[in-house]
């Protein structure tokens, strides 16, 4: 689910640039803030407006109409194309062992998030469970987790703390590559017995943003359509879940939210994910590499990467982190990660880098505060499209040096 | 959101002839059981497929990829098309006052209701507020209160009960026309000052149902795709709301619950509901009122009561509810009410009439419990398609006499 939350602290007259939707072009004149804190995922479009008919999705009035999509199935609201699409994707990518596992899909992986913590707690014991991820953490567990006060779980915020003085029943959300820092991740609490219970939240274990290192095959992965294929306004994401029980208590927490997921974005998606595997399998050959999804993507963000660290060792205001390069399973190369979001550090203590930003060159970020940590930290996507990047870098570039009061 | 609950408890091999889609077409041999438990409404596909083209969707592979529709709108991932859609189809209809209103979409009206419920009771005060219902009260309710173990509210059951014996803050939630029963309902809670919060759900009020005997104009009003043009698979609901707070609290909820609503949906909503309106306002003069969906819906719905009360007579098994006629402001005639289920009650009493449909001639109703009364109701939809009514009726005429063992 990582990346996107609420757009609602935001000065609302001054948005001009969040939104990536090709009829609502986005504006970037000096005046306004450029709103880089959520993880819209525009820098796509441009690939599948090139893609042209192949992914159009055409619906009759009188399809899809019906709730029920498979009775046979554990997930009864999955759409069978849907199911089937995805499996293809995660054997295209070999990102994820889909085999002799069980699918489930969701409104988003934001929704499959709760569905995996209600399947891990209820019927609920006396104390709820503590649901721990290591800092900097996604800034949106927090609030997903505790807004409707249950008593089945409760936000018990960074990893390396629990793991330091916690006890008691928990579950440790492992996000890898990391929202906001890119990192690959392993879980952080150790040696609890049966006491923890882990969610993986691979939204960003995809070849555009990191190496694909091995398949993963955790108890439970949440992956969505959104970071995948930059469809973030579809809401679909999936879970991939080994235990049949877990599945079926997902399932049940997603009849009972919103009676299944909408089938008009399952089959979108289903078609989208198929016109992507054909270009690897169908007719590999004839493709030239800037037509398949994966190394099309992959090599914006490479060039993103390479402008952004120019620009930051430049003014030498803020630091980024280093990715080891590592082998990549589905390339076949030694390849360094790019991840969605720039986590930038000032390298002067005590600064709030985040205020700073909008303060200076008006461009709104996510302050680390809200990710677990110190408010030098500062999160800034680098999802949106072109027009936005490139203002973005030349904003950053005159940059001279830090104050706390935005001049 | 009232209609569809839970397939789970359903016999899975024995499930032909629950899907409405018609790319699945149900089959109706005396061997299997008729699912009659959710009301899926395949009923209304015939009226789309007859529309042809008129309401195919079409979407590119790079349309609607952005989380944000409208940041200047409380409820941002909305899109305007779909509210204008909206309102449109609420003054042709005359259902319910929207000028001055706030809109939020929610993913189905299932959402809406919890959305409805946080907005209601954040931040929560030191003990859960009671949700009521009035019995026979919508077998949802109860689950979708309660499944999270929310500290803000917590499901208190029958609303007559309440007002005799209940004290502290509560919400009613007021489901008119009524599922189960299909009567038109107002609040039963009386008198108690601040304390209470009413939700009306009005799933159920459009011309196909009821008569519109007045625009509704509450606090905070629950509507459904699903149950309005049949098209349950989208899951789009939306709720009109009076109060920007409460308006902007909803839609918080749905941030953090699906981070949005599909958009896909939303403008496939958006088409059909205008469609639809067009129908009334472009061209009536033009069409047949068989062309216009709530005549020729409402339509299928007279003879299907017709048909079911001659059958009910006849054998004196069950007794159904009478509904009074009243004028309907929106056909200009006095009409009866044809709701989508009907609420069969077994003339001899500690009979489980559930089970003596199941036992004897394999219809799958649901049983009165899980509407808070005895089990000598039992609900069944009326909103399958013709083949599987048709076979309804058929094994209905065969019952002769109740016993429990079913036979």
């Amino acid at each position: 689910m990582c990346g996107t939350d609420s757009p609602a602290s935001i000065n609302k007259s001054s948005l001009p640039s969040a939104n990536g939707n090709d009829t609502r072009s986005p504006t970037c004149s000096a005046d306004h803030v450029l709103n880089l804190e959520q993880g819209d995922p525009a820098v796509f479009e441009s690939y599948w407006r090139k893609m042209g008919d192949r992914c159009t999705m055409v619906i009759s009035g009188s399809q899809l109409m019906s709730y029920i999509s498979d009775f046979t199935n554990i997930c009864w609201f999955m759409e069978p194309e849907f199911e089937e699409a995805v499996r293809r994707l995660h054997r295209v990518v070999g990102n994820a062992v889909v085999d002799d596992r069980y699918i489930v899909v969701g409104t988003g992986s934001t929704q499959l998030y709760q569905a995996a913590l209600y399947a891990l707690t209820s019927p609920g014991g006396p104390e709820p469970v503590s649901v721990v991820s290591a800092a900097p953490y996604y800034s949106s567990y927090p609030d997903e987790t505790d807004y409707l006060c249950s008593r089945l779980y409760k936000w018990a915020g960074d990893a390396y703390e629990f793991d330091k003085n916690g006890t008691g029943p928990y579950i440790e959300v492992v996000n890898s590559p990391n929202n906001p820092d890119g990192t690959l991740r392993e879980a952080v609490v150790k040696n609890r017995g049966d006491e923890g219970k882990l969610i993986h939240d691979l939204a960003y274990y995809w070849p555009q943003y990191t190496p694909i290192i091995r398949p993963a095959d955790h108890d439970i992965m949440t992956f969505t359509f959104s970071k995948s294929t930059g469809h973030a306004g579809s809401r679909i994401g999936w879970a991939v879940v080994k235990d049949k029980e877990i599945a079926r208590k997902m399932s049940k927490f997603i009849e009972m939210c919103t009676l299944g997921v909408s089938k008009d974005s399952q089959q979108r998606a289903a078609k989208i994910m198929g016109v992507l595997c054909d270009g690897y399998q169908n007719c590999k050959s004839a493709n030239k590499s800037d037509d398949l999804f994966f190394e099309h993507t992959r090599q914006i963000m490479a060039e993103r990467w390479e402008r952004l660290r120019q620009v930051v060792e430049r003014n030498q205001v803020f630091c980024l982190p280093n990715y080891p390069k590592q082998y990549c399973l589905f390339s076949g190369e030694l390849i360094e990660p790019y991840p969605g979001f720039a986590w930038l550090e000032a390298k002067e203590e005590e600064i709030d880098s985040q205020k700073v930003l909008r303060g200076s060159i008006k461009v709104q970020g996510r302050t680390g505060r809200r990710f677990g940590v110190a408010e030098k930290y500062v999160r800034i996507s680098l999802l949106s499209n072109e027009e936005v990047f490139k203002e973005f870098l030349e904003r950053l570039s005159t940059i001279k040096s830090m104050t706390s009061n935005g001049h």
